[in-house]
C-alpha cells in the first residue's frame, strides 16, 4: 500500500476511534500533513467523524483551499488545521475536538497541566485561546486564516491549545501522536477537576523533569510503545480490522 | 412523500434520537405545528419516545382537544406544546424533557446561559418557571392551558423554560433545530456545572454580540449546516436510515 | 397465568430491569408478598440479579425460613424484606440497592428528600440507618431479624430508607411501584447533589404539599401512568418482551 | 484442566473483566504467583487487557526475567508484580490499574479509605507512593525492581497502594480477590469523592472494628460469597463463559 494511502487509512481510523471515545461527536476533525508535499494536507470533507470514509478525504493547500477541479464542501474551520502546519514544519497531524471536560478550563481560564504521566505528551501547560481578544464578537468559530495564525501564535510551540467557549485543538508528529494526546487532554481535565473537587491541599501536578523526561522519550519506545498500545486497543473498541 | 408524512417521520426520528441520547427516557415529548393548518399540531398517543411508531401520532388543536373520534390516549401536559404555539407564531417545533444536567439549575434558582457557540441558539438566557408561585401546590405537571399559557409567559420570545423540580422545554422553527437545542441545553447545562465546580473566576459565558451572531445565522449556513450534520449523526447512532 | 406465575415472571423482569438500569449489580434483590399467604414472600435464591431465571425463586416466612425441603441458598439479607412485610401490612414489594448516588448521603447524613415530582413517591425524606447505633462493629450486612426490625423501625411509615456504608431499601403496594421508587431514589440523589455543587441559595425541595399530591394519586392515574409507562420502557430496554 | 491451566484462564478472564468493567483500559495488568514455585509469577506479554489470550500469558522471575527462550516483550512495569511478591509471601494475586475515580485522590494527598462494606477488604487506609520521594524526576513508571521494592514498602501488609500521578495496585490471596477489590476500590474512591462533594460533617469512614469484622471472614462465606458472586456476574457482563 502506498504511503498515501495508508495515512487516509488512518486518519479514517482516527476519526472513528475519536467517536467511539467520545472525543469527537458530529463535529470534530482529524488531518495529517501530506507525505509528498508539506505544503498541502489531508482532511475529510465537511461530514461527522464516524460516518467518514477513505473516498471522503480532500488534499487542502495550507490556505485551505481545496485541489482545484474539488467542488467538495470542506469544513469551514479547516484553518485551524493550514495555520498549524504552516507555523510549525514539525508538526504532521492536527486533531480538532469539542471534548467535554477540557471546555469548563477555558470557561473559568484555569490552566491544564498534566497531573498523570499518561499525559505527559501535553507539555507542561495547555493555554488559552479566546477569539475575543482579537476578533471580538464572532460566533467564536475558526473562519478564516487570519483567526487560524492567530491561535497558532498562542499555541506557540506547545502541543495543545484550549479555545474558549468552543473545545481545543492538539498535534503532533504523527496520527497516532496526536490522537493519543486528544484522548488523554480529556482524560486529564476530568481527572484535574475532580482533584480540584477534593483539593485540601495543591493539586500535585507533574513537574517540568517528569514531562520533560516524557516528551524526550516519544519515538523511542515511550511513550512510543504507549502510542501503539492504545492505538492497537483503540482500533478493536471501534471495530478497526486490518 | 407528503409534508405531513415527511413530518411525520421527522417526529418518530426525533423521538429515538433523543432517547438514544438521553435526552428523554420514558418521559419527554416532541410536537410539530401542522404544516396546513397552524391552529393544529401533531403529538404522539401516551407513549415513551423510544417506543413511537408513525401510527402513534395524533393531531390535536391548540387547546389539546384530539380531532373528532380519535379516542388515544394523549399525553397529559400537552399543553405545554398548545401555549407555545399560541403565543409565538414562528415556533413550528417543541421538545420536552426531563435531562439530567439542566434539573439542578432549577432548583437553585441559577441562570442556564450559552458557554459554548453550539448553545447560541439557547439565546441570552433560559428563564425559570415555578409551577408554585401561580398555581401552588400540585403535582408539577402542566395539567392545563392556564398552566401551559403561564409557562410560555415566562419563556416569552427565547427558546427554552426551566421548569422548577421537573424539567425544561425548548422551541425552534423546525423539528431539527429544537431538537438541536434539547441536546444542547443538555450540554451546556453540563459544561456550566463543571466550570462552577472550577471556578476561582466568574464563569465567561457568551456575549451578547456572540449570541446575536449566532442567532442571526439559522437557517442561513450557521448554525444551519451545524442541525443537518448533528440530525445525520443522530440518525446513524439512533439507527435510522432512508 | 395464575397469579402467582405473573409475579414470578415479574420478578424476573424487576431485577432485570434494575440491573439493565445500573440500579442494582452483583448485588441487591427484589421480593414481593406472596399472593395468597401474606405471611410469605417470594425472593430469588442467592444469585445476580441480572442472571435470575423463574425457577430461583424461592418462597421464604417472613423470619426468613425458607420451604421445608427446599436446600437452595437464600440470599444473606432477606431479612431485610420479611422484616419490612412484618411491620407494614400494605406493602408488597421490597427492593433492596447499593445503587451509587444515594450511598454518598448517608456516609454524611446529608437527608435524601424529592427534588423532582417524579421522585415525589419517596415521602417527605428518606431517613437514615446505621448499624452501628445499636449493633455497633458488623460487616454492616442486615443479618438477622434483629437487624432487619430495627431497620424497619427506622423506615417507619415511609417508603424508603438509607443504610450507612452499605446502599438503601425501598418499598411499595406492588413491584412497579417499588420498582420505579427504587430507580427515582437514585435519579434524586444524583440531581439533589449536584444543585449542592451549583447552590449559593439553598436547593428548592419539594413542598410537602405537592409530595401529597403526588402520594395521595398513586394508582389513581397519575404517577400511576407514570409507574406503568416507565415499566413497559425500562421492559424494552432491557430486552424483555411478552 | 491442570491448576496452571486453570489459572491462566483465570487471569484471561480477570483482564477481561476488568476492561469491560473500565477498571483497565490500553494499560493495566493482572498477575498471579506460580502455583508450583513461589519464585515465579504469571504475566501476559505487554498487550492490552481485553486483547490477551491463554498464548500470551508469560512465565517469569520475580525480578521480571523471562523464561530462557522467551523473546516475547514482557510489560515494562513487571516490577511491580514482582517485588510485592518478593515481600508478601502470602500473596497470590496482583492488579495493576490506572482506574480514574481513584488518581485524583493521589493527585492532592487525601487518603483513600473504605466507605462501605464492599471496599472492607482495601483494609483501614491506602497509603499513597510518590516517586518523587526516592528517584525524583522520572517518567513515573515502575522500571525497574528498585522502585518495585520502594513501592512494595509503601503498601508494607496493607492491600492496596496509590501511585502518584500513575494509577494504583492492589493485591490478593486469589486471583477474584484480587480483582474485587481493584473494582471497588474504584467504587470507593468514586463514593468519596462524591461524599466530600456533600460534606457539611465528616465523612463517616468504616470503623476499625467494621474493617476487621469484614477482613476476618475472607475465604469463609463473607466476603467470600461475595467475591464468587460478583465473578460470575462480571464473567457473564464480559461475555465470558464455560
Amino acid at each position: 500500500m502506498s504511503t498515501i494511502d495508508q495515512l487516509i487509512r488512518d486518519i479514517v481510523a482516527a476519526n472513528r476511534i475519536l467517536a467511539n471515545e467520545n472525543i469527537v461527536d458530529a463535529f470534530g476533525h482529524v488531518s495529517v500533513r501530506h507525505p509528498q508535499d508539506p505544503g498541502k494536507f489531508l482532511l475529510s470533507r465537511a461530514r461527522s467523524p464516524e460516518l467518514i470514509e477513505p473516498e471522503d478525504i480532500m488534499v487542502l493547500a495550507l490556505d485551505g483551499t481545496p485541489e482545484p477541479g474539488d467542488t467538495r464542501k470542506p469544513y469551514l474551520e479547516r484553518f485551524i488545521h493550514g495555520a498549524i502546519y504552516e507555523a510549525r514544519p514539525e508538526v504532521m497531524s492536527v486533531v480538532h475536538s469539542h471534548s467535554r471536560s477540557v471546555i469548563p478550563f477555558g470557561l473559568v481560564g484555569e490552566p491544564i497541566r498534566p497531573v498523570i504521566h499518561s499525559s505527559g505528551t501535553l507539555g507542561y501547560e495547555v493555554p488559552l485561546w479566546d477569539t475575543q481578544t482579537r476578533f471580538g464578537d464572532t460566533n467564536l468559530l475558526v473562519a478564516s486564516m487570519a483567526m487560524g495564525r492567530d491561535m497558532a501564535l498562542t499555541m506557540a510551540g506547545g502541543n495543545g491549545v484550549l479555545m474558549r467557549g468552543h473545545g481545543s485543538t492538539v498535534c503532533g508528529r504523527s496520527i497516532q501522536e496526536a490522537v493519543y494526546t486528544a484522548y488523554y487532554l480529556e482524560v486529564n481535565a476530568n481527572l484535574q477537576l475532580q482533584a480540584a473537587q477534593l483539593a485540601r491541599t495543591p493539586v500535585k501536578f507533574l513537574t517540568k523533569g517528569e514531562v520533560d523526561g516524557i516528551i524526550s522519550r516519544i519515538g523511542d519506545g515511550l511513550p512510543g510503545e504507549g502510542f501503539s498500545r492504545a492505538w492497537d486497543y483503540w482500533c478493536r473498541r471501534a471495530g478497526i480490522t486490518g
